[in-house]
């Protein structure tokens, strides 16, 4: 842990091809947090009381599924199209990026959701953007456990498959399938940067807990699941730098 | 039918790769049940009389896309990808898997849909599990009829083409269409484990033969009719053992 | 035209492969209609006035688009996945198949359009099988030209692409799109047998017209422009034959 | 800038493959048209108050993504697949294609838009084709921030990955993520061609500076940035003349 070591540590982090991956994660993350949250206010600037109405959650699933399935698809040549830093800390867990790597991955990703909520918000004139929240009757811990399972299936995806053919699309379903699933209940965050970046831009950070400690841990379970027991000496190649 | 006999048909289901098939299967259906009976969960949380909105049959039948979409590409290289008793049936009698591991490919299923109705149960504060029903004006052996159509067009897709490329894709939009089209009649489950694990969770059992018997029949059909008539001698990858 | 011509010519026309071309014909044709009919008839089953709902207008598009595309995907490989006798005819006018070929397509692809909403009607206890219809406000020939360029649409779709790829997506969501813009004033058939099978079992045959003038002329124009303008010399590898 | 210099790049862009590939965007752009306009219509027809319901963006936001997949799907073979002013001024800033060609893919874009949108007025016996339009409390500037970034996404996703697999699929997601985010708020209509052909069919040229400025400037940036900087030198194969 001496300085020589941070700094040889860093160095690998900053070479072109890592900076090139960082600005494909900022942007592809700037699109799937600007489809999201647009859609979500979107809806809401359609229905006052869009919250109970199942159109309303189909187009934020929609969007959710369509954003990233092309965020996804853009950034995976580059830096591995991870756009949520609990897919990122799966990597790392799995050993398939490094820490420092991982660090500048999350910076990108968290500095890109913040910036697309404040675009939206100075674009619409000031509108509201809408934070993740979870539902009255649920628990912090109930909530956490379905974000966590959310993040275990995000995650479990992007290792199942090579991103070159319909990965993308594959997880974009799953990501949309889980908001359907989860929306009503926990909020369906599934990216620990979407609820970050959104409750940066309103000002309020109640139950952002539940948006990271459940999906870092239900990211983890996934990346040491399927390195070491499903599929065991798999090269996964979504590991972009 | 000696005991060796079970021995060594055991020994073959019992191999690291079959192992690691049936962890794949339980992952991928806990999944596909999550998301879809979450979504009904979901539905029904934000509109009492959702079984009468045509958003919700939409909401329910994109749900079903999207899981078994990815349900089946996280899947496919290890599994073959099959998430439902009724197709590791057809591909059971069409040869492709043997009964040995087609009774653990079942267990694994089973289990799952129960764990993941059970974990939506608990996440959230003991909400109603809902389970498939039929019309009222259906007869079972109507709704049988459809469920076994609907099973036959599952198994046949999963027959008609390798799983590497747009495969899951092609059955995710196969199952949506046929909710679309099944869902208000017959209930539109397709697959016993999704509505085996309701009912356990639920407790109430009505009507489960329709999803049981009518699937069965339609998936045998399916598999003879693809490797017989339609594609004899066709080599068939989604025989994940 | 002597007897002999046509011996040969059908001789041509029943051989193992193609008998197995039109089971798969009648098969994935069965399905398509299987799953649009029946999604419009859950759609009123879910609200009766569900021809003026923007949901039930998706709905059946979104039923259009799955089902075409795993019907397509179905029968790729054996019989080209037409599924609808106006792409048969254009493949015919641009002579990758035989007009005897052609016929036992048609045959194919209508009796399964029959036997589909007949086994609907039984199914649902004897419910109403919806026809297709114009809007009240349109003309037939206005109807006919929207039906035929929804047509040329689809059929230019087929010649564009292989369809081992994502083809048979793309060829889906081209159905959706045209459903969705064609739906509430020619009612958006695009396939002369889906409008013919319903008419059967229904009993009422106005409009017929519309549903084949429309799409046989529209597919002729796009078979002829792509094999001889956009790509000529190009192989069509979507003749199953 | 002498004649014969005129001469020598008008005869570059005037060679039969170049004229497919003018006839290839004018086809694919009408069908886009086509779908999105129709759609629009579609959706008013059934409902006089859609602009204020969650279902009518939904249908649109799919048409959208149905028919911009398709589109691209059916030229990218021909033509590169632009169907878009803005996408074919990002792919002639990064110097893929050359302005005279650019001139005449405008030229087939635009004429196509006005095509589909008089076809759709005549068809429909004169029902009104809509246009695109801000919402009342956004300017001018921030409608136009939001079609540039809108913009910028797509030329984005086009200059991301070969259009031979899921490419067209990607890009097709992305337009309707996009309308779901942006559509209540500036439009959305991320295509100049889009905004000019409904415009001149109904004669209202209001906001139409706010089609053109921001996807142009988006376009431009998108293709600067992905060239230069997050994949410099990558051949970029939708370069279809």
């Amino acid at each position: 842990m001496a300085p020589a070591y941070f700094t040889s540590l860093f160095k690998q982090s900053l070479t072109p091809d890592a900076l090139r991956a960082y600005l494909a994660e900022f942007i592809s993350t700037f699109f799937y947090v600007f489809a999201v949250v647009g859609s979500a206010m979107a809806s809401r600037k359609l229905m006052s009381d869009s919250a109970t109405d199942p159109s309303s959650l189909v187009l934020v699933a929609v969007a959710n599924t369509f954003a990233l399935s092309s965020a996804v698809y853009m950034a995976a040549n580059v830096s591995g199209g991870h756009v949520n830093p609990a897919v990122t800390f799966g990597m790392a867990v799995g050993g398939h990026i490094s820490v420092s790597t991982a660090l500048f991955y999350w910076v990108s990703q968290m500095s890109a959701s913040v910036v697309a909520c404040l675009l939206l918000k100075v674009a619409t004139v000031s509108q509201d953007v809408p934070i993740y929240r979870i539902a009255n009757e649920m628990t912090g811990l109930g909530a956490s456990l379905v974000e966590g399972v959310v993040a275990f299936g995000l995650v479990y995806g992007v290792y199942a498959g090579p991103l070159r053919s319909i990965g993308p699309v594959a997880i974009g379903v799953m990501g949309g399938a889980m908001v359907l699933a989860a929306g009503p209940f926990s909020g369906g965050a599934m990216n620990p940067a979407l609820a970050f970046g959104s409750a940066v831009v309103a000002g309020r950070f109640k139950n952002q807990a539940v948006y990271w400690v459940g999906p870092f841990i239900g990211a983890a379970v996934a990346g040491l699941v399927y390195d070491n027991v499903v599929f065991p000496g798999r090269r996964v190649n979504s590991d972009g730098v």
